[in-house]
C-alpha cells in the first residue's frame, strides 16, 4: 500500500483539461456560458466522454442523459462514484461543476497509468442539467416529477426533445433510477462558491452536508391610496409590511444560534408608483439549513411574527411555500476519510454545511455522500471572474484521489 | 343684499352639466379617459365654451391654452377668478376638475338670470393640462420650464404641436403670464381627493394651503452574492438596508409632530432574484407638508438616519432631491370667508392641508388664494369610483357663489 499512498495526480493534466474545457462557450472575460441541451453543451460532451474512453472507462448514457464512465474494480460490487456537471448558468465559470467531473478522469487516468484496480468500480458521472432543471441527479434518486410539461425549456423546447439530444429517451426515465446497491459511496469534489475557506484560511473542506432549501413566497395585501391625500393613519401601507417582514427574516437569520441563512432577493411592489400608497407586494423568502427540524421552527416563527406584522399594519399576509429541497448529511465515514486525507497530505481543512444544491444531494438521498471543497477566489461563482487556482483544484483532486484508496478499504469490509 | 345672499345654485343644472361632460372620453364603468390634447380633451373644450358664452361671459385662450371666460363686472378692476381643469388621468373620475370648472360657469349663470354684476369681473378658468405637467397655471404665473423638450409627450408629441390643436402658441408663452393686478382672488373648489373630511363628518374642507411636495430618489448601493453560500455576516444586503430606510421615513412621518405624509411609493430591487443577495435598491420618497421649514427639517433627519443605517448595513446610500413643489398658503381672508359661508348656509366645515396639487398653487404664488373642498367617497380619486354626490357638488358650489359675493365686498374696501 505504500506505493497507493503515495499516488498523486497529474497537475498539469489536470488544469490543461480546465483549460481546454473552459473553450467551448467561452465568454469575453473568461468565463463560460454553456447552458445544458445547448450545442456548446452538446460538444462539451463529446469532449468529455472522449477522454473517459481514452482514460479507460467504458461510457454509457442513461434515459435521463446522464454520461457514466465507469473503471472497472476487482469485483463487481457497488462503485465508488463521483462526478458533477457541465452545463453552465447562462454566465458563468469555468471550475463550478468542472472541476468534479475532470478531477474524477484525472484519477481514473493516475489509477491506469499505474496499472491499479480497486476492489470497487469507478464511477465518473457528467449528471445532466444541475443549472436549472436539476433533472439529472433526480433521475438516479427516482425522484423527477412524472410530468414532462415541468420540464419545458423556457424557450418552448419539450424535455423529451432535449433528451433526444444528448441521448437520453424521457419514456425510458424510469431506467435511469439506480438501486442503492449498485453505489457504495458517492464523492463530489466542487468549488466551494462562497467564502468560507478564504475566511478561514483553510486549503479544503470536508462539507458536512447540504442543506435543505426552502422558498417561501409572501403575499402581503395592503390598500392603493393617495400618496398625498391619505393621512398616515388611514393608510394600509403593503410596502411598509413588507420592509418589517424583510427585517424579521434578517434578524431571524443573524440572531437564531446556527449556521442558517435566509434571505429575501425578489421583491416586487404594486403599483410601484411615487405618488400611490403601495397596494401588494410579493417577496420571496429563501432560507436554507442543514436541519429540517430547525427550518421547520424557523419558518414556524416567521409565521408567527408575520401575523403580528399584518395586524400592526392593518394589512394581509399570505406565505406559501414554493420549493422544499431537503437536507442531505454527508456519510460520517466519508467525512471522517477526507479528513484524515487532509492531515496526511498535510492540507488545512474545515467542516462547513454546503448552502449550494449539488447532484450529491440527490445521491445521498440513496446512498453514502460526501463532498470536498476547494476555495472559491472572494466567493465568488455563478460570475466570470470565478476563481480557483491551478494549485488549488489539484489539492482538491489528490483529495478526492486519497479519499477513493481509503473508501475502498472501508467499504470492502 | 338680503336678495343676493339668499342667491342659490340650480343644482339640476349643475349636476347636468356634470353628467353631460363626463360623456367625453366615458369609460365602461363610469368613470372618464380624457388626457389633456387627445380628441376627448378637445371636444371637452369645446362644450365648456359654450357653455361659457351661453352663460354671458366672453371667452378668450391665452397661449398656454388656457380658457379664460370672463363676466363682466361693474369696475374694471383685478377679477375675482374661479376655475380647475377638465383633463384627467388616464383612467379618472367625473368630479377631479371637473367640478371646479362647471361650479364656476353655474355660478356666473345665477348671476346672469339674477341680472347681477358684481364689482368685480368674473372669471371661470380652465386650466390646461393639470394632471400631467400643470402646464396651464404655470404658464400664468410665468414659471414653465422655458425649454420645449421637457414638455414632449410620452407619444413623442411636441408641446409646439399640443398647444396649437387648443388655440395656443409656444412661441407666445410669455404673453399668458399674469400680472397680480389683473386678479384681486383666485378660489378652487375641488373635490377633496381623500378621505378627512368624511372621516370627520364635514361637508365643506376650507383648506388651509396646498403642500410642498418633494421627490427624493434613493439609490441604495451593497454587493450581490450567492444567497446560499454566503454566511449572514459576510453579506451586504441592498434590501435589508432599503426596508430600514422604508421604515424609517415611515416613522418620521407618523412619530413627528404636524401633519406631514411621506410614502415610499417606488421601490426596485437588482438583480431581484430569490436566490441573489440585493445588490441595488432604487425606491423614491415622496414627502408633503405645508411648512417648507418642516420639509427641510424631515429631510434633514432623513439624511442623518439613512447615514446611520449605510453604516450599520455596510451599504452605500445616495439620496437626491428629484422635484420640489413649494408649499403655497391660502390667504386668511379667503378662508375666513369660506368658513363664514359655511357658517350662514348651515354647513359644517373644518379646517385642513391640500395634499395633492392643484392649479391654485400656482395661481397662489401671485394672488390671493383659496380651496373649498367637498368630500370625495372613501377618499378615492384618480379611479372610475370616484363619487361626490349631486348635493355634495351643490353644496360646494354654493359655498363658492356666497364666498364670491363676500368677496365681492372684501375686496372693494
Amino acid at each position: 500500500m505504500a506505493v497507493i499512498s503515495m499516488l498523486k495526480v497529474n497537475s498539469d493534466r489536470l488544469n490543461r483539461s480546465i483549460y481546454q474545457l473552459a473553450e467551448v462557450g467561452k465568454l469575453p472575460k473568461g468565463g463560460v456560458s454553456r447552458r445544458a441541451f445547448t450545442p456548446e453543451d452538446l460538444l462539451a460532451r463529446q469532449l468529455v466522454q472522449s477522454w473517459m474512453v481514452e482514460a479507460g472507462m467504458t461510457v454509457r448514457i442513461d434515459a435521463v442523459g446522464n454520461i457514466i464512465g465507469t473503471y472497472a474494480g476487482q469485483e463487481e460490487v457497488g462503485a465508488l462514484s463521483t462526478g458533477s456537471h457541465i452545463d453552465t448558468v447562462p454566465v458563468g465559470g469555468r471550475y463550478d461543476g468542472v472541476l468534479g467531473v475532470l478531477a474524477g478522469i484525472e484519477v481514473v487516468r493516475v489509477l491506469k497509468e499505474n496499472a491499479i484496480r480497486l476492489v470497487h468500480p469507478i464511477e465518473v458521472i457528467v449528471f445532466t442539467d444541475e443549472e436549472c432543471s436539476v433533472i439529472g441527479c433526480k433521475a438516479m434518486a427516482g425522484n423527477v416529477v412524472n410530468d414532462p410539461e415541468y420540464y419545458r425549456r423556457n424557450d418552448g423546447t419539450s424535455i423529451q426533445t432535449c433528451l433526444e439530444q444528448i441521448g437520453g429517451d424521457w419514456s425510458k426515465l424510469a431506467t435511469a433510477k439506480r438501486q442503492p446497491s449498485e453505489i457504495a459511496a458517492f464523492v463530489e469534489l466542487h468549488v466551494e462558491q462562497g467564502g468560507v475557506l478564504e475566511s478561514t484560511g483553510d486549503q479544503i473542506g470536508v462539507v458536512k452536508g447540504i442543506v435543505g432549501q426552502h422558498r417561501l413566497a409572501v403575499t402581503i395585501t395592503g390598500r392603493p391610496n393617495h400618496a398625498g391625500t391619505t393621512p398616515m393613519h388611514l393608510r394600509k401601507d403593503a410596502l411598509v409590511a413588507a420592509s418589517k417582514v424583510v427585517l424579521a427574516v434578517n434578524e431571524l437569520a443573524t440572531q437564531t444560534p446556527g449556521e442558517q441563512v435566509a434571505t429575501v432577493g425578489y421583491l416586487n411592489v404594486a403599483p410601484n408608483a411615487v405618488n400611490i400608497v403601495p397596494a401588494k407586494v410579493e417577496l420571496k423568502i429563501d432560507l436554507r439549513d442543514l436541519s429540517q427540524t430547525h427550518l421547520d421552527n424557523l419558518i414556524e416563527q416567521m409565521r408567527e411574527q408575520f401575523a403580528q406584522i399584518a395586524t400592526a399594519t392593518q394589512t394581509e399576509i399570505v406565505m406559501n411555500q414554493v420549493l422544499q429541497v431537503f437536507p442531505t448529511l454527508a456519510a460520517p465515514k466519508i467525512q471522517t476519510a477526507i479528513a484524515s486525507v487532509c492531515q496526511e497530505l498535510g492540507l488545512s481543512y474545515t467542516h462547513l454545511p454546503s448552502r449550494a444544491g449539488h447532484d450529491a444531494q440527490e445521491i445521498g438521498r440513496f446512498a453514502d455522500m460526501g463532498m470536498i471543497f476547494v476555495p472559491s477566489d472572494a466567493g465568488v461563482s455563478h460570475a466570470e471572474d470565478e476563481y480557483t487556482s491551478p494549485e488549488q483544484c489539484t489539492q482538491g483532486a489528490n483529495v478526492l484521489l486519497q479519499t477513493f484508496l481509503q473508501l475502498d478499504r472501508l467499504y470492502s469490509c
